[in-house]
């Protein structure tokens, strides 16, 4: 299972999403929906051994983490707008402690970024953060029959207190390129590293 | 120089785009917006090196041949929709022999994919064509200093025609993965190829 968690600084926090200005008003929404895209779309298949989460920190009401599950997604397609009505559709309802499904493999909760890292680590996953200054990619050994936890940040990064709380968990620091890159093309990145160990 | 271009079957010949429908009626033209976000766009940076050509074949005016020029980009955002927009200016123009710009670093033709592909072999690139059936990416070398053209299908693929003329020019077929990837997808995987060479 691999599964991928972003912070994302700005994005919203209701349902107030205007569809014609993603980047802008929304906090960087369009980049959480390539996230999506990156996270489940193949051609003409979808990943469904993948978990992304998405924790917002945007207004009015942080934080709102949402859920996609690959094996229950349906009907979504991998264009930005078809995923920001189903990203608006969970949005409007009121998160709680309590994970609430929306649309069919999406749903929301009242979490923080490192309550739900802290749980994958209990849960025995390998956890890496994605860094421009981690070490490189071929100083990894990667198995196929192992669980990870993917760590990404925004535009923004995740800050300096959530980078200590990685070090002290144990996270392991990787840098995929020598450039500095979007999110959404890490999980690209990440997923075919491990395609190709099968 | 890193170019790539795509065989886009159905995506529209003229200016007339509903950007509330990019899969749609616009003819996969979401796919199209990815992929120039793929080739151009790092984390607060942009990729001067690049270029794409998009060869559109859809209703109403095939073909029409989109380019896209790193060096010259300006005011372009990495989500689709701003991309869409821009898109929309370039096919706005009616397209003739020669290239036209529409905006900074955007221009359009009336070519045919295979006469870009034949001007890219003449000036001496090397030739990719990614597919899953190809060799796999280990069996390559790739030199930092060589110029290449990476050519990529979209869902409906390039066609018996186009893959046998592929073939006659030397064309070498490579597979970036065990699995059907998205044009997209496949760029930022290219890209990362090359970045790593550095």
């Amino acid at each position: 299972m691999k599964e991928f968690i972003i912070k994302a600084n700005k994005a919203v926090t209701n349902g107030e999403i205007n569809l014609k200005d993603l980047p802008g008003s929304s906090g960087r929404l369009d980049l959480l929906c390539r996230c999506v895209n990156s996270a489940f779309f193949l051609s003409h298949d979808m990943r469904r051994d993948t978990i992304f989460y998405s924790v917002n920190y945007g207004d009015p009401n942080p934080p709102v983490t949402l859920k996609f599950v690959g094996s229950e997604l349906k009907r979504v397609s991998p264009d930005e707008r078809s995923i920001a009505l189903f990203i608006k559709k969970a949005l409007e309802k009121d998160a709680t402690e309590l994970w609430k499904e929306s649309t069919s493999g999406i749903y929301s909760s009242k979490r923080e970024f490192r309550d739900i890292i802290l749980e994958k680590k209990n849960e025995g996953k390998r956890i890496f953060y994605l860094h421009l200054n981690g070490k490189p990619l071929e100083d990894f050994e990667f198995k196929d029959d192992e669980d990870f936890l993917f760590v990404l940040g925004d535009h923004i990064g995740i800050g300096d207190e959530d980078e200590e709380f990685l070090e002290e968990i144990g996270a392991e620091k990787i840098s995929l390129s020598p450039l500095e890159l979007h999110a959404d093309h890490c999980i690209i990145l990440v997923h075919n590293i491990l395609d190709r160990l099968k």
